[in-house]
């Protein structure tokens, strides 16, 4: 997508030194835009760890390209392989529960199994990392085109006027290679000349609304207007959103989506004003193994320091601001999850299916 | 309620100087916190425009005081009753919209209209001033008194755990003279003995939850955990939400309740996890020439810099933090509306009833 008009991916390869791989680094954003040049493993697992970069697919890009830069860097450690198994655990440890990182890793580290010499090796590594990026891409994209369908079809009965999009978070292009997931089909129909309009949540605690999707839809050119988590309900009421997109950060097999905290009310609110409320997601985030999310998928509980402070910029730099009493507690839960019952359907690199057993089944089955 | 242990009230006469009204000044709480000294019609003006003090019930007491201040500064005024009109006109263009100001302006110049003598007039206003104050309180009492039932029975399902209420900005005694309206079963039910907990929605944009509701739960004792607004449903799917109590600005004859933004999505969330949800209000606030809530109440659009920036306190002092890019539009809307279908019941002063126009027909009868 684009960044002052100029097109962009959140992790490439330099064309000329192929020992270094830049990375948006998000973590000013939208205050300050840095690109990093990471020239080793330390440098992609402190990216990683200190969340330089975040999202799932976006990690496990980094982390393939931390396989690789290890390999680039020491070609002549006499155990390459051992060298890398062990660079492998150390980026394990960087984001522990994130299911990509530990597929990336495994892949990387399963191509190179049968290769001693240390130029296969590298040059393996490297087409693998670059392999996974295309994939990532391709996955995204291909939401996109499943997704644009759905705006399409909106879009032909509003007579001119803009298709109105809700979205939660940012499961936008900076969380993932290009494209994002929720706002593959949202670029995409604007792409082709499709007028849309985006509500962006805002998305307490760590407003990753307000600060990355709403810049990076402003970038790429898309209308969009920042609201407070609050608002969307009131939106729907008033006829003012056409459909919700979110992303997802674990499906169970069924259907029920976890996603970031608050996506369970909106999706009520979208069934209580019949609002079609999408998840578009890579298959790879289905959990197959379970069934019924609100029991058993786990919320992460994060620090209560992120609801007592918001991050902004005051005063010419960026600094933490506490809105809340001393004395009061807080606490930060990370996840909802949104039930089968309230979404209208999945949006897969695979094709769009309806949030249920079946659906997602068939699917899979598609190879 | 109490602030530091010591039972406060946010308005009140002087003891000893009946020339001097105290107010607290709400605009720094909880970073700092203020007793102004009104002393004439102008503070009073000041203190109600610029948001010194805020809640309905409360504007309107001061405003009673503001006329009595006018006339006790000006007794000697030649023409007192034609001046006492100008001020109630200068007291009402400090926030037209306010229901409850013109209600008292219009009673305190009722209360003098055959009144001649300068010392009766003022004697008269000082009088109706007092009066009214004691109305909101006993208001807000008893309707902590038919609200602490409720929170009773559900207390003795919880074998000796703590009854868990989830509120929504701030319908507490700070926007009132004392008790609040969504808050004074809490303070009753925590002055009985009986356990509560309460989870403070954060209510952005302006943080009320987080700055005032904490805060006076906080400074009057009572166990609470401030959440961000998203955090609500999931805590209702898990079963940690035991009811909800919030205020309201203005209420249909049919039961429809417009409330801080936000109030509608928590209320579907109660209903879809069968969490009793309960409006807190005095039957001034019911507006008997309407029906539908979200057709007929308009919705007051705010400044967008409320959604854009966050005010907190930062490296000493209160800062106001930007954390949304600079090119993204926002739009703040304040209040939305729950219809009646999801409320399952309404708290007055003079007892529980359905939310129904019959429920509050009835109510309205008993003298």
């Amino acid at each position: 997508m684009k960044i002052d008009g100029k097109p962009y991916q959140t992790i490439w390869l330099d064309p000329k030194d192929e020992g270094i791989v830049h990375s948006i680094d998000q973590r000013k954003i939208p205050f300050q835009f840095l690109v990093e040049q990471l020239t080793g493993l330390d440098e992609v697992c402190v990216a990683i760890r200190d969340m330089h970069l975040r999202g799932a697919p976006l990690i496990g890009v980094a982390a393939a390209f931390g396989l690789y830069l290890a390999g680039y860097r020491h070609p002549g450690n006499p155990d390459l392989k051992k060298y890398l198994s062990s660079a492998g655990d150390q980026l394990l440890a960087t984001r522990p529960t994130a299911v990509n990182l530990k597929m990336a890793v495994d892949r990387q580290l399963a191509a190179i199994t049968r290769l001693e010499d240390p130029a296969a090796i590298i040059s393996t590594l490297k087409k693998g990392a670059l392999q996974l990026l295309e994939e990532e891409k391709e996955n995204c994209r291909m939401i996109g085109v499943h997704g644009l369908e759905i705006i399409k079809a909106i879009a032909s009965t509003k007579g001119g006027e803009p298709v109105n999009i809700l979205t939660h978070c940012n499961a936008g292009w900076l969380a993932c290679v290009d494209y994002g997931t929720a706002t593959a089909p949202i670029y995409l129909a604007h792409d082709h000349g499709i007028k849309v309009h985006v509500w962006v949540d805002e998305t307490r605690p760590r407003n990753q609304g307000a600060r990355l999707t709403a810049w990076e839809l402003g970038q790429h050119g898309v209308d969009h207007t920042l609201i407070a988590d609050n608002t969307g309900g009131l939106l729907m009421q008033q006829g003012k959103v056409d459909m919700v997109i979110v992303g997802s950060d674990r499906t169970t097999r069924s259907g029920d989506v976890a996603n970031k905290i608050g996506t369970y009310l909106k999706a009520l609110a979208a069934f209580d004003n019949r609002v079609p409320f999408y998840a578009a997601l890579p298959l790879t985030t289905v959990d197959w193994e379970i069934d019924d999310g609100v029991k058993e998928i786990p919320i992460e509980e994060r620090s209560p320091d992120e609801v007592h402070f918001v991050e902004g910029f005051a005063d010419g730099r960026i600094q933490q601001a506490r809105i809340s009493p001393q004395n009061s507690a807080a606490m930060n839960l990370g996840f909802d999850v949104t039930p089968a019952r309230l979404v209208t359907g999945i949006i897969t690199e695979r094709g769009v299916c309806p949030a249920s057993a079946e659906g997602l089944a068939r699917l899979r089955k598609q190879a």
